[in-house]
């Protein structure tokens, strides 16, 4: 009988087959975003059992058991591990067409060799076995071979020390493990307090005094040389939208000054205050060569009771919404109009903002590399099926698929590479579907090496890790 | 000949018909949300002829026959009955893909056997034999009886006496008919002249006087109080955008004051009263354990030469359009943290807010009880296949289909019972084309229960009837 | 070995291509929206080579190639037009799943007779053949005799003297070519040095002075009576979202002056302004019995470096977002109550807005003709298979697609009569797809007569050219 999770998992057409098996699948993977613990790569972590590789820190599925009714003391609460997987297992065949479905028993299949479906009935199957493979020795560094995975960049502050990146760069593991300069906190100027804290830190860890914008703007360059020569090679900004403001150096100034003495800024303020941030940002991500990144419009910790309770980033955020095609085309063209317009790459929450995005790509397109401006592949909420099947075809229509720099798992966990080989199926299944329809070229060739570019050499060649 | 209407509508596999055939089909009707006339049914009515039941007051059908040139005389005007069914004899095949089309054949055949397809040539023939069924005895109750209807929720104003609930309740009719309290009126500050009168109506309907906001919200307990009584277990607000403002009572008061003696409200007093109002309510429903529906985004009444002709709810309104991601998240926090947040029914009409909604679900599920916050089943002009299936999808893949509460008619039709077939149909072809590509586990059994719980059981546990 | 480009380009069923081949192919084209030039047409221009033809003005493909990092000299500048084909054959392959890879193969095929796919080692090749096809006297009529196109609406500002389109219908050419009244220049106030400048040529191109709103309402309506004259019956306005204001005649005039005299209108007067603008030319269509198209939310000239180096309509536009739903429908209504709403055609750029649009046809249709408000079809970024398709539904879920006037071009390049076979073999594989599946009656008399109908009788009657 047919498991399923299988060699044509998503594979559709013989064509989608031939373009899996002979282009995809034994690609590299570079995963150039991801929120993985640079520290537990460094320690090469190893897992109690399976509750904490799969659950520990994924609030998906946190979203998913409260969705199901499950009580929070078997989410983040206090209940031991084996009741908690028990309420996963319980959930899991609730979630029939939801992307976890599909991940979860990918993972099973790929990492722990488990091909039966996750539930009440085989639960302690599959407790047992999967802890069995994590004491035979599954651990980070492990997962990153089992899926070749060539180089990762990690998510950090710009005041880390980069200590661990330091560490697993001596240890001459074969992944490169990069970090990624996120200076979101710099930007902060809304929550006041939390501001003025993190400025001291960002003060001490460059050793010099933050009093003005233009101070912010140097103690961010030197600690984004700092990155540079750990070799980082990208940055990321999360932002709940882009505002467009001009202002002057000293009207900047002004600005963090209040913001940082205990003013109340205004709505025009803040958004000049992020505009410029911005903008600097991508100036300096420009001069060093690197690629900018902006990922655009969560709306976070929604519920205020949660929040208090157990923090950010617990599975309370949603997809925001606002109107922001006019600031962003004016947020590039000031860098494009000072020349310092380089590789961006534009994220979106809100699937409506596909097409918009996919078509302000073109007003900036040059030469200066191929696919100089790229759409994110699709984010967070918008990574699976339905949100990587329109994100793929806004390229299409609208840009070049071909220069696409492919997927990236965005993820916390080990485990999240078959994330690769779900996307780089579906990939597959379309371009493969389309072939036999007569949509595309009957030409192996010409369609499998777009597919090997898509999978590994763009992203290889656009950030030159 | 295979009729167009025939047993595998719109089951495109074999696996569809099992599951439509095994799981669906004979599910009985839970149809908690429509606009069916209480009246009508406690006296059981019977029409004298098929424009009566089809036409007399479906403004779809309007539209469609507006769109085709058709005279206003012949829709709502004085033509007799029969010119006005041959115009819409003549209208009907110029709507190949549009809903109406499926619906009018299904209703044809489920309810009088005919599987001819209505055009000018068959109209006679149609018009003939679908008044021999009329006559024959197809009335009100027989419709519900029909499809095995458990339950109906009409929509009814806080001043209804419920008389008619009563007489079928009395009556010991199969189908339990229970009432929704939807207070749109009292929420309707815009409209001063309107508003005055109904508040006098609500006062006379309790017997009490209403001078401020606290006299409203005490007013509108007593009939929450008298709905619950009568077996009420939901509430509907009809509402273009939602409001969140922060006001005090005394704000309220004052501003309840002012709408009501010919003062005109600015836009945020407006807003503040809106936002107070919509909090009360769901205030209310939380506490008599009842559900609360929102259903978001039309904008009414676009035609003014029309509405002065033939008022409200003829075939004049649209899909509106607002950016309410951030004050529906305030709303929804606002009665969270005050521990008044219960089952809710999120119902939008611009189907770019599927993705927006579907994970605004997320942050507020709890173990309140599973599914706690819903999604609604395409509504209004989203009710048809594209609709339904982008709604099935957007909930699938960022919340938990399978504690979907499913399909209701939002009808003023009778007949309309067969769009719960309609859905069901589309929903086992959905998954049923799933199995058979290897997208979902090729589990009859998994799937059949969750197609029969969307059908019918997670409505039966959910509302609780 | 079949050809990319064959018979059966686009037909996935055998019911698809009985629809296309029986009821499709053979139709004349009416197109009734396009920006050819009248003098190529009266002059029955040639080209040199096959670069001019397909890449001389077509920014489309000028876009494609600075997303492959094509230089710019490559494209508009100043490198030999062999070199420039060189790098359009260089980017070719890497335009999988673009539309420009359909149009080109498509366009080579039916106006070259070549089959190749285009490509660094075909393009020597291709060169050649194709060179050779133009100098044996492919000119501009014959593209259109090839096609059997009908009628053509060129794009005329309200200045034009239309000689052009005199000299075509002196020369009895068997195509009509038509004028369009578009009178953006006479809106754009935004602009006050060009706009200044552009009052001074229409008061020259009417021999009346204009120092008011009236006066240039006047000015605009006696270029009306003349466009009528040389046939003229539609009017196209390009306008990046839509106003609605209430403004007394006085208010209008001094906002006139204001904006001609140097002072710097408020967004307010803007609103005013351009919302009266829009009703009175609408009020001047339904007079002359004229239709009026709104083509709603392009954001223009984003790239400010290369607006300065080449100008307007490059490449460098995108698609805009706004919330216009509220402001058109008051547009509609404004009209629709002084009895002065006539045929309109709505375009939209942001494809969310497709279904709000298709509901917002059915608050205004009515006996003045069947399909009296349309949905154009997919434009400019939408103009592919996604974005056809995306527009079919709306139309048909929501409206009548069978009254539905169909494809135009859009286009600056006599090659782009293929994309109206494009659209119908893709209107005929929904089609025939759903006939197929039971979702359409497997009648192909009903179903083929609509594809007559889209195809060209609607368009027929619709303007009656």
């Amino acid at each position: 009988m047919r498991t399923f999770i299988n060699d044509n998992f998503l594979l559709q057409s013989e064509t989608a087959k031939k373009l899996y098996f002979g282009y995809a699948k034994d690609m590299p993977i570079i995963d150039f975003h991801c929120h993985l613990s640079p520290r537990e790569v460094a320690e090469d972590a190893k897992w109690d059992n399976v509750f904490q590789v799969f659950l520990g820190g994924d609030h998906y599925k946190w979203r998913a058991m409260r969705s199901n009714g499950v009580e929070e003391k078997y989410i983040t609460g206090d209940a031991p591990d084996r009741e908690k997987f028990e309420k996963f297992a319980q959930t899991m065949p609730k979630l029939l067409r939801n992307p976890i479905y599909h991940w979860t028993h990918l993972e099973l299949a790929r990492y722990f060799g488990i091909y039966e479906l996750l539930s009440p009935k085989t639960s302690q199957l599959i407790w047992d076995k999967a802890n069995e493979v994590l004491q035979g020795g599954l651990s980070a560094r492990e997962c990153m071979r089992r899926y070749g995975v060539k180089a990762v960049c990690t998510t950090d502050d710009p005041t880390s020390d980069l200590r661990w990146h330091k560490k697993i760069a001596d240890d001459k593991f074969e992944t490169k493990v990069l970090p990624t300069f996120r200076p979101d906190k710099a930007c902060a100027v809304e929550n006041p307090r939390a501001y003025v804290q993190y400025i001291d830190e960002l003060s001490a860890a460059c050793g010099s005094k933050i009093s003005d914008f233009d101070d912010l703007l140097s103690a961010l360059k030197s600690r984004h040389d700092y990155f540079n020569s750990a070799g980082c090679r990208l940055s990321d900004n999360g932002t709940s939208t882009i505002w467009y403001e001009e202002a002057t150096p000293a009207e900047l100034n002004a600005i963090f000054r209040k913001a940082t003495s205990g003013g109340k800024l205004s709505k025009i303020e803040t958004a000049k205050f992020k505009s410029a941030f911005l903008t600097e940002c991508a100036v300096m991500d420009f001069d060093a060569g690197w690629t900018t990144q902006l990922h655009i419009g969560p709306m976070r910790n929604n519920n205020t009771k949660m929040f208090e309770l157990i923090g950010a980033d617990t599975g309370f955020d949603s997809i925001g919404e606002s109107n922001y095609a006019y600031t962003l085309s004016r947020h590039l063209d000031r860098l494009n109009s000072r020349g310092k317009l380089g590789r961006t790459i534009l994220y979106n929450l809100h699937p409506k903002d596909n097409e918009m995005l996919a078509t302000m790509l073109g007003n900036f397109q040059d030469s200066y590399c191929p696919g100089k401006i790229q759409l994110g592949s699709g984010w967070w909420f918008l990574d699976q099926l339905d949100g990587m099947k329109r994100q793929l075809e806004a390229l299409s229509q609208l840009g070049l698929l071909s220069r696409f720099v492919g997927m990236l798992t965005d993820s916390r966990s080990f485990l999240s590479y078959s994330r690769h080989e779900y996307f780089r199926r579906n990939l597959c299944n379309i371009l493969g579907g389309e072939m036999e329809s007569g949509l595309l070229p009957d030409d192996i060739g010409l369609v499998g090496e777009t597919v090997s570019d898509i999978s590994f050499r763009n992203a290889e060649s656009y950030f030159n890790l």
